[in-house]
């Protein structure tokens, strides 16, 4: 038993999607999104691979903040550099599920149909989705408007930690 | 061995995805496309619950087609009455990779945030999607047009059956 | 609506699990279940790939017997030729817990690390587990009888349909 | 990129595995497991539930070791009080493979059918397994002695960091 000493609070974790390929632009915005992420004291937990996930992991560790990467196999070495928590899945890309699933909020950098099924997963689950330039979504001639813009690196940190703590962006 | 006799060839599996709640209308629809995959030969494959999962085995099993339903949880008798050969994935969600990724093409009818991850996994393994009143999709200001519009039930069976040949749709 | 007609029964699916690799006997009692299974009416699922696994399959289909494989990866080309059914799970080794959940009693023939992590699944779910020349379990020095043992191929058969209707097996 | 700095090394995960409900001796055992491993630097990484995985994870954290619990659900709510990294894999009890496979070794403590599962997708990909009164193999008569045999507490944490690091175990 631990006494006289309050049990740990778990930590505060953000999922940031992306393409395993981006752009230098992409890459350079991932990166700011993981330093402003840590520099708050959140932990970024991401899809391990390359481009948007290894660059927002190295944006975390300059500021030396946690990094979780789930990676879609059975090896954790195949996690990026960055990364100093693998977590080898052994399920493929139903790892998508486990890292928006895992977040308080999702930031979605860009990204191809891999990360489109991670912002689908996380909206049916009710999380909270911050959009840097990524889908749009209509159905039925509609506008779906659940995808959180956001105009910077900055600001979808921001909004991403105060959804995560259950505080409303206006 | 199996001497003199050729080796059966594997059957068509066109996967048919939506709400697990849905409207009268959509129901209709999706029996009309069971009807007419099964009429064609096809085995439907989908999410074996309710809904459009449940109408279109309906309309499979009036023609006397074959029916597989991939169920979230640990127990196929969770699939509907209309389920010949129930699948329990026990994965939960993930079990909308299977839906899709075992399908020659799919057929998408309106559908929620679940399907939308349906088609996010479809369109990144190269498995055409006809829809039928579903998910319009862009990104970066640019309208996306891998999802193949169908005009009707027969429509989009019709192409279905042609894509997954390997036949081009015009 | 389905008027004038019963809503078709379920299919009787039995698992056979084992080896993707097999001694040529292996195979001669795998092709005998398959063979057995088929003739009384049972729809054989198993893993889909080669060894016990395209053993039984090849073996149902003599007998004209339906046959599922749900494979590992995203490509249901991967099953072997005498799956009629093929589902990919894109799951990886997730698969194995399809192929015993799904299954109404589990036959286990030999295999190696693959099939005893089916075995477990199986047993966690009070599925019937009957074993030819497989895994013996014991636990802090006693031996765990779960697993029934068969005498030969037509033994297991008759065991494991027993068992799937809900029958006892003296 | 990151200059004058070096990369960060990877943690140490250790996998430990056991019923969710278990007795008070196992609890201490896993207790001081956890203990131990964190005193050595090594992080926990366990099916995040409760019985050893919660005793486990209570021992690390008054070590002020880091833990991770991979849950099966879609909550990460559901780990217990002393995970400080919890990941909602959304698989069900496909997790179990995420726990042993993201691990450099596993110690399995007592243990139901879930544990053999965790023990067998551990031995499929060569991660080395510590036995603290857990399962015992057998195959054809032969028993299989895969599953290293330790003592007490600190033998299995001892042996286990030492198989992590490649080091053979006399």
């Amino acid at each position: 038993m631990i006494t006289g000493k309050a049990i740990p609070s778990k930590v505060l974790l953000i999922a940031v999607i992306g393409g395993a390929q981006c752009s230098v632009e992409e890459a350079a915005l991932a990166e700011t999104v993981g330093r402003e992420l840590a520099k708050r004291g959140a932990v970024v937990i991401c899809g391990g691979l390359g481009g948007v996930m290894e660059a927002v992991c190295r944006g975390a560790v300059i500021e030396s903040g946690l990094t979780v990467g789930v990676v879609p196999g059975d090896d954790p070495r195949m996690a990026n550099s960055y990364v100093k928590v693998p977590i080898a899945s052994g399920v493929g890309y139903a790892r998508n599920i486990a890292v928006v699933k895992s977040a308080q909020a999702v930031i979605a950098i860009d990204g191809d149909y891999g990360t489109l099924s991670e912002i689908a997963y996380a909206l049916k689950g009710n999380i909270p989705v911050i959009g840097l330039n990524t889908w749009v979504l209509s159905r039925n001639g509609q506008q779906n408007s659940s995808i959180i813009i956001a105009e910077d690196a900055v600001d979808a940190v921001e909004k991403a930690i105060s959804l995560a703590k259950g505080l409303k962006v206006g």
